[in-house]
């Protein structure tokens, strides 16, 4: 079993870094609080032992070695960085499960035969730069690197440069190591687990996503006296297609999300219709025909409204994956490592993207879940029990030990 | 008639000062832009040979005597304000008018009996500190000094530290100053002097206004892992209530409109259901049984689309002022002066709000209206033609020759 109590007090020490303004965090990827994050990372996998790689992309490799020195390593972890107002195990909990992990094959002096390396990929969010899961897209050649550094956020600082800046572009290829196998410790970001008492998830599938930008284009004017006919009401559309999307996900029910996260009006002015909006939609479904269809039933949608509105209209997809079957031994492995620690657990569909859902295009991978308190992420108030943590970290240890093979 | 050359040349001037972006002005409220602007406008009415009287407010006041030193001044300006996206007219034309009548005066050595002052009122827009016409409304008795002292904007910033910052509270008691008369030259903003082919708008009523911030409380989530029917979403209900302010204005056509200016949802990233949405709505009417329906039918309704979404909702009033009347007289000044000067002309309802819309509470006040092309304001791309403003200056001068008397 895994040290419950010092992988508690390295999440909370991690959660110092970059603290948000309700209990949480706001680290996001590649600011000046990711790299004191990495930083802190770094000195505790040297002081477990490992050595650090770090790629062009800034994604961090520490590695245990194994008794075969020619065996293809077992890789584990997830991500440091976080939402502007995220929680503070969205993704930490993976990466420090990982080093927990290594900590504990240290006190027990116990060596796996194949290698072991915790990473931790860069910019998995996605919020600061588009698309998420960032670094291990271009790890599994999904994205071009330099497409992957010419991203920018929305001061128009590119990721390439803010990457550069915070010192930490390393040397190695993107995506020349080869695994033996990945697997990736994340809390659920959904409430099921929780709901039903279970105290894992095993992972079988994610859902795939679609992400686009709208831009539409209408004409700035005075609210007062421009007359109702003579608008060209940019936020009106903005709304509208809000709704659009909304209807669109409850038209594809069960199995179907849709929402608007960023929405954006110019000038934002009380007094003018705005001229222009900015925005993003999230569709995802673990059912390739219902992703497919609601971006199709938004798209057309979409063009109605602008038509309607004599609104100008632009719709850049930002983000894509299909949905994902994670590798059926990795699966298996986690589930017998549910049982012969004797806890609960259940099959489960990932609802969020994970670097997993892309190393799984490259290795054979797999995930195991733990609850969170009401399904709640990506909000400051994301929480989880010390008990919950440990066993996901147990979970994972045991399922890398069947695979690493002792 | 007045300078038609040299008022189009200050008012190229002034547009220097606090360039947007797009050949319009972003010199907005108290702005270090704000600050120039003034010096700018101090120095042109002391060349002029008026003396300069500012209020706790920062309203600036030029006078040229009267041959009656105990006669009662007659007023006329506007403000040198802008949108953040404005124009180079909206409330310039009013003030560089005002000043190119003076220069006018003292060109051809005419004397009046009351004296002539010229106003530069402080904070029109209400873009950055709402409400708009906030000095005059404090002149006029309609605020509280203190409590306009505390309106801040978005960045917290109070506005009477922001006007001390700037260097331009002055001492004058506000709304001291008893008027004999108030006129103000304004561009329409709205399109019906052009499509007619009038060269004068002789304003005899303005629309009355409700300004309402609505803020709504949801719960912030993962887009991708929250099920829809878990979902507490702010800018679903953003984006229903926007609607439903376009459509409660639809039913009270013809004399009414409705829009939503500002509109920004929490924490605005891609993957996050909005937790908090924070949002403006402003209603015109010139009929005061729509504007008091409009405002209660659309509380009516967000009530009812926050309750259907779960939603927290607070709605704020921000700016109000019933439909105004314009003195008798004055408005008659402003026709007879457009018929003597042979000025096409009609009677025309002010659709935007304006500083003689307070000031017509506190004395004998009228307007006169010029075409904008296309009707549009509150754009960097408001134009005007140099003959336009000089027949609304030369109106002006007129009217307030007959009200001042020579
Ligand atoms: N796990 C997670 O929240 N990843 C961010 C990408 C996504 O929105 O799914
Ligand atoms: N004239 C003008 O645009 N004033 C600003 C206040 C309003 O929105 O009506």
């Amino acid at each position: 079993r895994i040290n419950g109590d010092r992988l508690w007090d390295s999440l909370m020490e991690m959660a110092k870094i970059g603290p948000g303004v309700a209990g949480g965090n706001n680290r996001q990827t590649v600011t000046d609080e990711d790299g004191e994050g990495r930083a802190l990372f770094q000195k505790w996998c040297e002081d477990a032992g490992c050595t650090m790689g770090v790629d062009q992309m800034g994604t961090m490799f520490a590695r245990r070695e194994g008794t075969d020195a020619g065996a293809l390593p077992v890789y584990v972890g997830s991500h440091l960085d976080t939402q502007p107002t995220g929680g503070k195990y969205d993704g930490v909990l993976g990466v420090l499960g990982g080093l927990e992990l290594i900590r504990t094959l240290n006190d027990l002096d116990i060596k796996t035969k194949h290698p072991i390396v915790v990473t931790n990929w860069t910019n998995e969010e996605g919020t600061r730069f588009a698309p998420a899961m960032l670094a291990s897209g271009v790890f599994a050649g999904i994205h071009e690197q330099d497409w992957a550094y010419d991203r920018e956020d929305a001061e128009g600082k590119k990721f390439g440069d803010e990457l550069d800046r915070i010192g930490w572009r390393g040397d190695e290829e993107v995506g020349a190591r080869k695994m033996h196998a990945f697997f990736e410790l994340h809390i659920e970001q959904g409430p099921i687990l929780e709901a039903e008492g279970k105290d894992i998830g095993v992972v079988t599938h994610g859902q795939g996503l679609w992400w686009l930008e709208v831009r539409l284009t209408g004409k700035d004017a005075h609210t007062g006296s421009t007359p109702m006919d003579m608008r060209v009401n940019a936020g009106l559309g903005m709304a509208r297609i809000t709704e659009a999307v909304h209807r669109t996900a409850m038209d594809h029910q069960p199995n179907a999300v849709g929402a608007v996260g960023q929405a954006n009006v110019y000038p934002n002015s009380r007094n003018v219709i705005p001229g222009r909006s900015v925005f993003t939609i999230d569709f995802r479904s673990p059912d390739l025909a219902k992703l497919t269809s609601m971006r199709e039933q938004l798209e057309k949608e979409a063009a109605e409204i602008a038509r309607d509105l004599g609104l100008g209209i632009e719709i850049e997809p930002t983000g894509h994956f299909d949905p994902v079957e994670f590798d059926k031994d990795c699966v298996a492995a986690v589930r017998n490592a549910a049982d012969r620690l004797g806890y609960s657990h259940r099959d489960i569909v990932s609802g969020a993207g994970h670097d997993a859902c892309w190393i799984n295009r490259v290795a054979p991978t797999a995930m195991v879940f733990c609850p969170c308190v009401d399904g709640l992420s990506h909000n400051e108030a994301e929480e989880i029990s010390k008990d919950w943590a440990a066993a996901g970290a147990d979970v994972l240890m045991h399922a890398v030990l069947e695979t690493a093979q002792i």
